[in-house]
């Protein structure tokens, strides 16, 4: 395993800062973030001392994007142990900062069980050490797959548009931003720029927090990609106008059916994808698949403040007067908001999940249980993986 | 034909200011209207004394809705007349504002063609006057169309969701904002709520210059009704569980195919309807009908500044010391933005259109020139124009 400078590597080079790094300082570890919620205006980092400032920067998504939140709580165990606080506490907390990225509670999960099988043997201090190689296992496997993820989607891109010259839409983020690597499927739309297959990318600017606009629009630039930012709504006109090859988004929770939970608003675009016959493509590692979670049903969907659609936040030192995290009513007082975080596409409406471990085409309950036990809880993902289906 | 004072009055009393009034001040004649940029912080007027100030207004959506731009032209013909300017350089100016609203050129020419009839017969001043009483029957008969498209999309409703308690999803504005009156789709929700059978409106912001959670919401706050704003991309979600029981929509320009220009976004709404089995209304009076525009292809859509989707604009005083329309920067700098103000929905997934003058149920080319033909160019909307269709 590479030590955490090098695995940060691949995500510093796509975005100038690593969106997340544990760093050793003379008073003791910390994981620093990049913090998302100031792109593209500052690029600022966020230094976390302890387990309830990661909370925090989790729950107001100064750190977001499934597989990077399962390396925070990775990350975030470990400085819980290597600070000498309650490792159960600390797991249980950040396991539960937000409810729909089955991520989180996978990249908790292992660094707490990394510890208390090392503590079980007596290793004292060695556990808190278990831990932390636990979360560096898991970051450099994030890594891994992100590539490997590329690899596959652009093979699948190829099959579908055999034509070349990509017009893709995505939503949300699910670039480096997300991850320790490039990503999902904005690694995906990386690699295909790299092979000079991407026409164009269609960002959409995915309301209410405007991760596409502000996020996969930083990336994109940086990369040196043909893009446009559009209003969600405006996609529709895209797809009747014949100018999207195929849709590619992430996503934060595969449900054992093949049900997909992501950023609110991408069941819309599939059934736009549907009515047009646009590929639909969700790109995910397999530890975003839960086969726990029966059926679309039964995901949590996590339902944020009203506050996020009635009020535009502002960027800190920006409003009249009024410090970091200003906001100006947009909706009159007191107006309510419907605002969930997530919406779930199901199985039948998506072309393609693309993982590192193969692609699941049909999407079947059957298919997707093959892939997940060819990679699912191990370690190595340098086996071959792909699933013929 | 009642005095303008009168004719403001369902405006008024729906909005505290009506959206447009035409007053005689000492130094001459003004329109005076209600500044849509500013709501709902502020209920600020907007006095105009020439029609470069109405054709700027117009442009940056200080007045909007396709029945009020009619009405604004129609006034601003009539401005022009009062205060000396040329006629005929003042009408092709007004009528070329914004290019989708058919309803803009309507309310122009009519105006205009009142002023060269008067001016024709040797009427001198009194072509002005002509030209402003046309404005007020135009803006008399808007009201009146308001009515009548309340009553008949009541009963729409009525047939189509017999159970009652109707949950009813909106998009951008279509009330007492873009009409003399109280509207088109909205003034078909305002019936509901007044009889007793809106459970909810559902209100999708509207993104980019969110006219949804600033102006629908404001009416609809001021109305008293049970109603919750969205992000435009969370409408699928609502769908998908069941809580749409119909969508009403205004429009900008309908085809003689029954092909109808609105708001962006609108689309995508009518392909979940569509998708969801549920009913998905236009309301519009039949001047927004343009027979001559045969089919949706042939309308043509603005195209708006990219800045509107990369930029969050403050409302006045507000932002770090900038004044008036001042704008913070969301997407990195230099990002290209695709921002067209309009889709074009197809008449096979419009399950009615809604007019003053009837029901159109399904769309077809000949129901709606046979509704048409009974109302078009008819200043009288007393008859009964109800179709059987």
């Amino acid at each position: 395993m590479a030590d955490q400078y090098e695995v940060s590597k691949a995500g510093a080079a796509a975005l100038g800062i690593p969106s997340l790094r544990w760093e050793e300082l003379p008073e003791g570890p910390v994981v620093v973030l990049l913090d998302q919620t100031r792109l593209p205006a500052e690029e600022a980092e966020l230094v976390c001392t302890d387990v309830p400032a990661l909370v925090q920067a989790i729950r107001r998504l100064a750190v977001r994007g499934a597989p990077l939140l399962g390396i925070a709580g990775a990350y975030g165990v470990a400085l819980a142990a290597a600070r000498g606080f309650d490792v159960d506490e600390a797991a249980e907390s950040l396991a539960h900062a937000r409810p729909t990225a089955v991520n989180l509670g996978y990249g908790v999960r292992r660094a707490a069980a990394a510890y208390r099988a090392a503590a079980g043997r007596g290793a004292g201090a060695g556990a808190a050490a278990a831990a932390l190689v636990e979360a560096r296992a898991l970051h450099a496997e994030d890594i891994e797959a992100g590539a490997r993820m590329a690899e596959q989607g652009l093979a699948l891109l190829g099959e579908l548009l055999p034509g070349g010259g990509h017009r893709i839409l995505t939503h949300c983020n699910s670039g480096a931003l997300v991850s320790g690597g490039e990503g999902t499927a904005f690694a995906v739309v990386r690699a295909a720029h790299r092979a000079g297959e991407l026409r164009r990318l269609w960002v959409d600017e995915t309301r209410p927090l405007l991760q596409g606009a502000r996020l996969t629009a930083y990336e994109a630039a940086r990369a040196g990609m043909a893009y446009s930012v559009l209003a969600d709504g405006a996609a529709g006109s895209l797809f009747a106008a014949g100018e999207v090859d195929a849709v590619l988004i992430g996503a934060d929770r595969i449900a054992a059916d093949g049900s997909v939970a992501n950023k609110i608003g991408s069941y819309p675009l599939a059934v736009l994808a549907r009515y047009h016959h646009v590929p639909f493509v969700v790109v995910a590692p397999t530890t975003t698949v839960d086969l726990e979670t029966e059926r679309g049903a039964d995901i949590e969907v996590e339902q944020r403040p009203g506050s996020e659609v009635t009020e535009l936040s502002l960027p800190p030192g920006q409003g009249s007067g009024a410090g970091p995290g200003a906001a100006i009513a947009v909706a009159p007082l007191g107006a309510q908001a419907y605002n969930p975080a997530f919406d779930v596409t199901p199985p039948e409406l998506v072309t393609a999940i693309v993982t590192e471990a193969g692609v699941v085409s049909p999407v079947t309950r059957n298919g997707l249980a093959r892939m997940c036990s060819t990679s699912r809880w191990s370690k190595s993902r340098s086996g071959n993986g792909m699933m013929a289906e």
